[in-house]
C-alpha cells in the first residue's frame, strides 16, 4: 500500500501509464484530460505529468471505469460462469453482482458451490447474493430448500455479500416468521428486493423488513413510490423485460433522483449478451434517451458499487481498482465502440480479442451433481382437462414485461375435455416436478405464445425449475417431457410423437458447457424449431420459463396446479 | 420486527400517527402529504389513511428528518455531552458522528471513556470516531500517545464506527508506516480525512490510503479537485470557520455533487450553538443561498448518514427511526421555526423545552482523572526572545479560515530582545507542555490578534492542548500560566500580575460542567475581558486555539516552537 503511494507521488514508476487519457469522471460530471497511474492493479493517481518505463497513450480517447451489473442470474444465459464472464468481458463489464437462485432451486448447495467454485479467478468479479427465496414461495417445488441458516452459513463463510432477490414478497408483507428469518440471517448487507406492483401500505411492510432495492417495478408511479420510500431502484434492461426506457422518465423529471438508479439485466440471454451486450447496450439505449452521459455512466459504475457497499470500484480515482474501459471514441455518442477493456490494471480485452491472462482451472469446469432421472411422468390421458365450468382462467403474456394476466374464456370442449384454441391463441401448459421425481404436475391454459402445432418445453422454468412444455395437444406434450427426462434437462420442440430439435442443458438443467456461440447456435436451432411451430414472439423459451415463476402477478403455473400470488394460492382453471 | 410490519399493513395500531404532515421526502425531492405511522421507535409506514389511538395533527406543517452533524469536536462545546445534547436537541439535531480527539489528546484512554460513557442514553445519538492522530503531527505533545492497536481495540469493542479525521496527510501521503498503520487498523469503515489545500499528486497519494471525506477545503477548486478524487466534502460552518457559503458554489454548478457533500460543524461553540444554532443554522444559510430545499435538507440529513453507513436514518421512510423535526410552518423558508424533536418514536422537544425523557445517570456527570499540576513554569527572564536575525517568521491569523499564513516581518529590538509590537499587531505566543510538566515551551509571534496589552491563555490548544498564552508583556504571559496551571486549565485574561478575568476547565482542561447557559456567561464574561484588553476579533480563544494545531498550514507554535508542516519541521523564529 504504500508502494502505492509512492507510485501517487511520482516518486516509484507506475507499472503502467495510461497517457493523454479523456478521464470520465463520475464524481464531477466532467472530462478530465490526464495521465493514469496504474500500480498493483490499483489506480494510484491521476495527474497531468505521471511517466514510467511502461506507458500507452490513448490520445485523447475516453476512458470510463468498467461497467457493473447491479442484478444479474448468470445461469440464465445458459453459459458456465468462466463462459459468461470471457463474453461480458467483450462488452467492458468489469463485476456483476449475481443472484445464483436459479442453480440453488435446480440443484441445492452443490450447484451453489459450483457456482462459487466456478466464479473464481475469473476476468470479472463475481459477486453473489445469499438467495433468499428457494423456493421462490411455497407454491413451488425445488430440488431442496435453502433456509435461513444455510443463509447464514453462506455469510459466514464469506461466500455472498448481500441478500438475493427477496421475491415472497407476500410472505414478507405478512411477516411470515419463515421470510423474516432470511433478512435476520443476513444481517447488515444490501437487502435487494423484488415486489412487483406493491404499493402503499403493503410496501410500507416491505420496506420494514429492510429491503433496499427493486428491480421490477414496470410503470413510473410505481417507481417514484419505491423510491420515496428509501428503495434504490434498479432500471431493468433484460432479454425480455423492458423497463428501462420507460423508468428513465423519473430521472429525466427529477435528476437528483439517478443518484439511487442504476441499470440491471435481472434475465439475459447468451444471444442477447452477443448480439445487443451487456451494461454497454444500456448505456447506448441511455444516450439514445437523452440522458446525459455522466449520469448514464453512473447508473451503471458508481451507483451500484454505491448501492453494493463496493467502494473499491464504480469510478476512476486513486486508490480504486484499475478496471476501465477504453473507447475508439474521443466524444460518447450512443455509437461508441470498445477498444480496450482492463481488469486489476491489466489489458484484457483489445479490439475484440480476448487476452484470457487468467488460467481458468480444469476443476472450474467440472458439473456438480445432476438431478435424478425423471421416470413419473404422466400418460396422454392424465393431461386431460375434464370441462367442469363455463368459463376458466387462462394465463395471459404480456410482451416484454415479466407480469402476466389473469385472462377468462369460455373454453373450448370436445368430449368433456377442454382443448387448446388455435383460432383464440390458446395452447394447454404443464409443469412437471422433476427434482424428486414425484410424478406431480399441474395444467392450465396460457395466451400469447402464439404456437399452433407441437410442443415446446424446457426444464429452465423460474424458479423451481421444473419441467414447463406448452402444446397443441397432448400427445406432443408428453412427448416433451420424455425428451426432457431423456437429456436431463435442456430444452425441446415436439410434433405428435417426434422431436424436432432438442439442446441438452447438462448443468442442472440450466446451463450448457458449451461457449457462447455454440449456446446461440442451440439457441437460434431452438426458436426457428418453435417457429416451425407457430411461435413466432421473441424468446419464447424465455418467456415460457417465467410462466412458472410463482411470485409475480397474476396467474401463474407450477406443479401444483394455476397459482396466483396475489390471490394467495392455488386456483381452480375454472372461474364457474 | 413482525409488529413493525402489522403496523405498517394497518393489522395492529401505531404507538402514535402524525396525522396530515407535510414530509419533505429527500429521495423524490417532493412534498408528501400524508400519515406516519410510528411504532417502537421506527416509522412503520407512511399513508394517507393511518390511524391509532394515539395521534396528533400537524395540520399540513412541514415534518423533516431530525438533522445529522458528520464531523463535530464536542469538547470544543466545552460542554459535557449530556449538556451538548440538550442544546442540540433544541436545534433538530438527531445524531452527531464526533471524534473525541481533543479528550484524547488531554486525558488519553482515560478520557476517551469519559467521553464514551457520558455519551450512552442521550436525546441524540453519538457515533464516535477512532482518534487517528494523537498527537496530530510529531510536532505536538500530548499527555498519551494512541496507537495503532489502540485504535484496533476500540473497533474491536465496538466503541467507535468510523476513522477520525486523518490529519497527519504529511505522514500518510510520505507513506509514512506509523500513520498508515492507523488505516489498516481501521479496516472497512468510513476513514474521515483533512487535508487542507492538498492537491495533485500529493491528494492522490492521501486517497491511496482510503480517506474519503474531507472538511478543510476553503476554495472551490480545492474541492472540486478533492470531489473529483472520489472524496465526499464536508462543507464546513462552525464558529470561526465559514466555508460553506463559498463551496455551495460546486452544487449550484453541478447539482449532482451534492449527493456527495454534506454540511458539518467541527469546532463550534456553546455560544454560536445558542446563538446560532447548530444544523438549523447551516439549513438557513443554504435555503438563504438559494440551493433547493430538499437538496439543503440531504446535506444534513440523507447524505451524512448514507457517507457513514447508517442506513436506519437520514430519511422520513419505513423502517427508518422515528427520528424527526417538526416545523411550525407549512412551507420551508429561511426564517423557519422548529416547533418539535422527535427522536425514536418520542417527542422531547416541543416549543423550545425538552421534555429529556432520557434519564441522565449521575455516573455519566463523573470526571475522569484530570491531568497533575503543572509546576515547572518558565520564569519572566526564559520567554525572552534574543534577537538574533535581521527578519522573523510571524503567525498570521486569517480570519474566518483555520489556516494560516508564515509572515515576514523586521523585529522591533530592545535591549538584544525581540519585543511586541502593539503598532504592527505583534504579540507574543507561548505554548507550554502540560500533561507530563516537562517545562518545555515554544515562543513565537502571531499577527492578526488585535490584542494590545495583557495577556490571554488556555488550556485549549488544538490539538495537544497544552498551555497557549498570547501576550504583549512577558509578565502577564506569566500570570497566565500560573493562574492555568493553578485552575488545572481553562481560559485566563491577565494584565501584568492581575489575573482580570478566568473560567475553569475541570474536565481535561477543555470541558465544563456547567450547562450551556452558564458556559456562554462565562465565555462572554472572558471575552469581555480580552476586549478590553483590545482583542477585538470574533471568538478570540478559539482562534487562539489553533494556533497550535501542527496539522495545516502554515505556521503553528507548539512546545517544541514554531512549526511548519509544509516544511516538515521546527523553524527558527528567524528567517534570516
Amino acid at each position: 500500500m504504500n508502494n502505492l503511494a509512492a507510485v501517487a507521488r511520482g516518486d516509484i514508476p507506475a507499472s503502467i501509464t495510461l497517457k493523454n487519457a479523456k478521464i470520465l469522471n463520475v464524481f464531477s460530471s466532467s472530462y478530465e484530460p490526464a495521465d493514469i497511474a496504474v500500480y498493483s492493479g490499483k489506480i494510484a493517481g491521476i495527474a497531468n505529468n505521471y511517466n514510467s518505463p511502461t506507458s500507452i497513450d490513448l490520445n485523447g480517447r475516453i476512458i470510463l471505469p468498467s461497467f457493473i451489473d447491479g442484478h444479474i442470474h448468470i445461469e440464465d444465459t445458459m453459459l458456465t460462469p468462466p463462459n459468461f464472464a470471457n463474453l461480458a468481458t467483450l462488452h467492458g463489464t468489469g463485476s456483476v453482482f449475481a443472484d445464483p437462485h436459479e442453480i440453488s432451486n435446480a440443484l441445492g448447495l452443490a450447484g451453489l458451490q459450483y457456482m462459487f467454485r466456478a466464479s473464481q479467478g475469473l476476468p470479472i468479479d463475481i459477486f453473489f447474493g445469499a438467495p433468499s427465496c428457494v423456493p421462490a414461495s411455497n407454491l413451488e417445488t425445488p430440488f431442496q430448500e435453502l433456509d435461513a441458516l444455510s443463509v447464514r452459513d453462506m455469510f459466514s463463510r464469506g461466500l455472498v455479500q448481500h441478500l438475493g432477490e427477496m421475491m415472497n414478497y407476500p410472505a414478507i408483507v405478512a411477516g411470515d416468521p419463515e421470510a423474516w428469518s432470511k433478512i435476520l440471517a443476513a444481517g447488515d448487507v444490501p437487502l435487494t428486493g423484488h415486489a412487483p406492483g406493491l404499493s402503499g401500505k403493503p410496501l410500507n411492510a416491505y420496506c420494514c423488513a429492510g429491503l433496499t432495492s427493486d428491480h421490477e417495478c414496470t410503470s413510473v408511479d410505481e417507481a417514484v413510490e419505491k423510491l420515496s420510500r428509501g428503495m434504490w431502484l434498479m432500471l431493468r434492461e433484460g432479454a425480455s423485460f423492458h423497463d428501462l426506457v420507460n423508468l428513465l422518465t423519473i430521472i429525466k423529471a427529477n435528476p437528483a433522483a439517478s443518484n439511487r438508479c442504476m441499470a440491471v439485466s435481472d434475465d439475459i440471454t447468451a444471444r442477447y449478451l452477443t448480439e445487443s451486450g451487456h451494461m454497454d447496450e444500456k448505456l447506448r439505449i441511455m444516450l439514445r434517451e437523452g440522458i446525459d452521459e455522466f449520469t448514464a455512466v453512473r447508473l451503471i459504475t458508481l451507483n451500484p458499487a454505491e448501492y453494493f457497499r463496493k467502494y473499491d470500484r464504480g469510478a476512476i480515482a486513486p486508490g480504486r481498482l484499475a478496471d476501465f474501459v477504453i473507447l475508439d471514441n474521443s466524444e460518447l455518442t450512443p455509437d461508441f465502440i470498445i477498444s480496450e477493456v482492463w481488469k486489476n490494471g491489466r489489458r484484457i480485452m483489445s479490439g475484440g480479442e480476448i487476452y484470457n491472462p487468467y488460467e481458468l482451472s480444469e476443476a472450474s469446469h467440472i458439473a456438480p451433481v445432476t438431478s435424478r432421472k425423471v421416470r413419473n411422468i404422466p400418460s396422454v390421458e392424465a393431461l386431460r382437462v375434464k370441462a367442469e365450468g363455463e368459463i376458466m382462467r387462462v394465463i395471459g403474456v404480456i410482451e416484454g414485461t415479466a407480469l402476466t394476466k389473469t385472462l377468462e374464456f369460455k373454453p373450448i370442449v370436445r368430449n368433456g375435455e377442454v382443448l387448446p384454441d388455435n383460432g383464440r391463441d390458446i395452447a394447454k401448459i404443464v409443469c412437471l416436478e422433476r427434482h424428486n421425481d414425484t410424478g406431480r404436475f399441474g395444467v392450465g391454459f396460457v395466451n400469447g405464445m402464439k404456437i399452433n402445432r407441437g410442443a415446446i418445453g424446457s426444464s429452465v422454468a423460474h424458479d423451481a425449475h421444473n419441467f414447463v412444455v406448452i402444446g397443441m395437444d397432448d400427445q406432443s406434450i408428453i412427448t416433451a417431457l420424455h425428451a426432457l427426462a431423456d437429456m436431463g434437462g435442456g430444452l425441446v420442440c415436439t410434433n405428435g410423437q417426434d422431436v424436432t430439435a432438442s439442446f441438452a442443458l447438462p448443468i442442472g438443467g440450466l446451463m450448457s458447457y458449451k461457449n457462447a456461440d455454440e449456446v446461440c447456435a442451440e439457441l437460434t436451432k431452438m426458436e426457428n424449431a418453435a417457429l416451425s411451430l407457430g411461435v413466432s414472439i421473441p424468446h419464447p423459451f424465455m418467456v415460457m420459463s417465467f410462466l412458472c415463476l410463482s411470485v409475480i402477478p397474476e396467474l401463474r403455473i407450477t406443479d401444483l396446479g394455476c397459482v396466483d400470488i396475489t390471490k394467495g394460492g392455488v386456483q381452480d382453471i375454472f372461474v364457474r
